[in-house]
C-alpha cells in the first residue's frame, strides 16, 4: 500500500493528506520527525523534508516529492472529483493561490506563528512576543484579502471546492491547532473553513494530536 | 496581443517567457521595475510582482499571477511540445524539480549571489563577500546534484526536455549573466546548458541586457 511520510502541523502536508482523500485514494501516513528524520526516510528523499510518498505502481515502487508534484500527482490519479477544476484560466486561479499559501503566507504567517510556537515548544522555550505580533498583523491582512475573495466567490479561487481551499485549510487548520485564528473578526472565513471542516478529507486532520502542543477545545469541533 | 510583465534577471520570469517561447504562443514582454513597480502593474496584481501575463480570451482580458500557474497555463495551451511531458509519475518529477529550483536552489543559491549582485549594484555599493562565498558553495552542491541527474537522464527530469530543463537553465542563465557558474568544473551541467542555450525559446533572453550589469562575453556564445 502507498505510505504518504509527513509532519501533522507542516501545512504542505495537510494539503497532500486532503488531496488524497478528496479523491479517495487510499495511503497509509507515516509521522517524520522534522527534527531528526530517521536514516530510511532520508535515504528515499534526498530533500530530507516531507511530504514524500512512496506508491506503489505497476512500474514498481515509486517515490515521489513535494507538496505541489503530489497534489497534482492526486488530481491526475482519477477524473472525479477533480481538484484543479475549469478551463485553462480558472485553473491558473487555482494554482495562483496555492502558490500564495506555499509562499507568500508561509512566510508572512506560517513561519512567524506556527514554526515559532511548534520550534519553541519542541525545546521548551517561550515563543518570542514580537515575531508573533508581526505574524498576527500579516495574518489579518491576509484574512482581508480571504474575505474579500470569499464575498466574490463560494471557493476561494471559483465556484468549485479547489486546491486552493486545500492549501488555505491547510494553512489554517494548522494555525487553528495553536489557537491564533482570530475567527470572531472574520466571519466568512469562518463560514468558508466551517464547510471545509466538515468534509471527510479534514477528519484525520482534526484527530491530529503532537506531543507537548494541545490544541483549542474548538480545534475538532464542527461547530466552533 | 498578450503582454507578458516580466524583470528579464527573475529565473521565475525566464522561466516563463521561456515556456510560452516553447508553446509558441506568442507574448509581448513588458519589462517592470521590480524595486518600483508602476501603478498600472500593481493594479494588475495584488502580489506586485512579475510574471504576471494579461491575456486576451473570448472571455474578455484576463490576468494570470504566479511562476507555477502561468507555467502550467502554457503547458495547457495547447497538446504539441508538451512541457510536463510522460505519465503522471514523470510528470511529478518535472514539478519535484521545478519546485526545487523555486525554493531550495533559490533560497541556498540565488538568493545569495544573484540578489546580492543585482541589489548592490542597482544601490551602487559591493556585494557582501561572505553572502557571495556561501551562496558558491551552496551553488556546487546543486551542481553536483545535477551531474549525478546528468549523467541519469538525458533531461533533468527524464529523456525528455521539460519544464524542469527551463526552471533550471532559467536560474542559470541569471547566474552566469552575473558570470557565477563554474563551468569548468562541472562538463555534464554545461553540456546539458550548451543543449538548451541553442533552443530558440532562449533567444530573447540571451538578449536580455540590464543598466548597470554587463553580462560576460561568453554569456550570449553558444559555443562557449
Amino acid at each position: 500500500m502507498r505510505a504518504l511520510f509527513h509532519y501533522p502541523l507542516l501545512p504542505g502536508c495537510r494539503q497532500v493528506r486532503m488531496a488524497f482523500g478528496e479523491k479517495k485514494l487510499k495511503v497509509r501516513e507515516v509521522v517524520i520527525d522534522p527534527w531528526e528524520p530517521d536514516a530510511d526516510f532520508l535515504a528515499l528523499a534526498v530533500e530530507g523534508e516531507p511530504p514524500v510518498l512512496r506508491d506503489v505502481t505497476e512500474a514498481g515502487p515509486v517515490t515521489i516529492v513535494g507538496v505541489r508534484a503530489l497534489c497534482e500527482y492526486a488530481d491526475e490519479a482519477s477524473t472525479r472529483n477533480k481538484l484543479i477544476p475549469g478551463d485553462r484560466i480558472a485553473r491558473a486561479e487555482v494554482r495562483r493561490l496555492c502558490d500564495w499559501f506555499d509562499n507568500r503566507f508561509d512566510i508572512e504567517v506560517n513561519a512567524l506563528i506556527l514554526a515559532e510556537k511548534i520550534e519553541t515548544a519542541h525545546v521548551g522555550q517561550t515563543p518570542d512576543t514580537q515575531t508573533l505580533r508581526e505574524g498576527r498583523t500579516h495574518l489579518r491582512e491576509h484574512m482581508d484579502y480571504m474575505s474579500w475573495l470569499l464575498d466574490r466567490r463560494d471557493g476561494l479561487a471559483g465556484p468549485e471546492f479547489s486546491l486552493a481551499d486545500i492549501a488555505g485549510a491547510a494553512a489554517f487548520s494548522c494555525l487553528d491547532y495553536v489557537d491564533e485564528i482570530p475567527w470572531r473578526d472574520f466571519p466568512d472565513v469562518k463560514s468558508w473553513y466551517q464547510r471545509i471542516k466538515s468534509r471527510p478529507s479534514m477528519r484525520p486532520i482534526l484527530s491530529d494530536r503532537v506531543p507537548g502542543l494541545r490544541p483549542p477545545l474548538h480545534y475538532s469541533d464542527l461547530d466552533f
